[in-house]
């Protein structure tokens, strides 16, 4: 049984400094910054903005039209094997699968599947995002 | 300054019944359900599917085309004018208005902007959900 949990949100951007400034301009402080790709510790859980083409290449749909996926929401596990578990479970109810849960470039094991709908799910383990007992995330302090 | 926080993410779907059906595979129960629309509770937040064209006309595009803005993210406030000031923070930092907050049907108080990609935000108050202190929704038991 996959964990009725969203973690973190990703909003594909055309300009992050675009989207940062607006974010800022509600009051809004990133936890977290690298290059493309901005954090925001929400209540319990994270919403990143990310390059909107970035983000459907890792998603497994670089040809995407602007559309439904260009927001993720994500789940995160503490373990691969969590994650794999997930990803089949969501493909036996109909999901489609659009990358196959991997060893990722920053460090962590990820998969997308896409719901009835094409919203974009992701199913992740990140090493440096340690879940709380009850499975939300909060930020780590910045390095 | 506006809380860093979501509280309610919207999925419009094609079909309520089999969006249920694929997250009852997933092992998720709903907490609540009304003719249209069904919530899950997640992890200090919550999950709507609701009829896409009926989230499109809902968020003051009814002629949206399938995109960007099938979901919605929401941040409850416990009180109208807090979500007036919201909405007025939003448009100050760039957000394009598509719904002044209203009393709506439900018994509660919404409105919609999107941000500078078309990312759709509500900001709401539910007399019947009642946020925690730190901003985090609970769904209450169900009637």
């Amino acid at each position: 049984m996959t964990p009725q949990r969203v973690t973190l949100i990703t909003l594909g951007v055309d300009d992050i400094a675009r989207s940062k400034s607006f974010y800022a301009e509600l009051g809004w402080s990133p936890a977290e910054e690298q290059e493309g790709v901005v954090f925001y510790q929400l209540n319990g859980l994270v919403l990143g903005l990310f390059g909107r083409n970035a983000l459907a290449k890792d998603q497994g749909r670089p040809d995407a039209p602007l559309g439904t996926g260009a927001t993720t929401l994500a789940q995160n596990f503490p373990t691969d094997a969590e994650v794999d578990t997930a990803f089949a479970a969501a493909l036996q109810a109909g999901a489609t699968a659009l990358k196959k849960p991997e060893k990722v470039f920053w460090g962590g094991y990820s998969g997308y599947y896409a719901d009835p709908d094409g919203h974009v799910w992701e199913v992740a383990m990140n090493p440096f995002w340690p879940l709380a007992d009850d499975g939300s995330l909060t930020l780590p302090p910045a390095q």
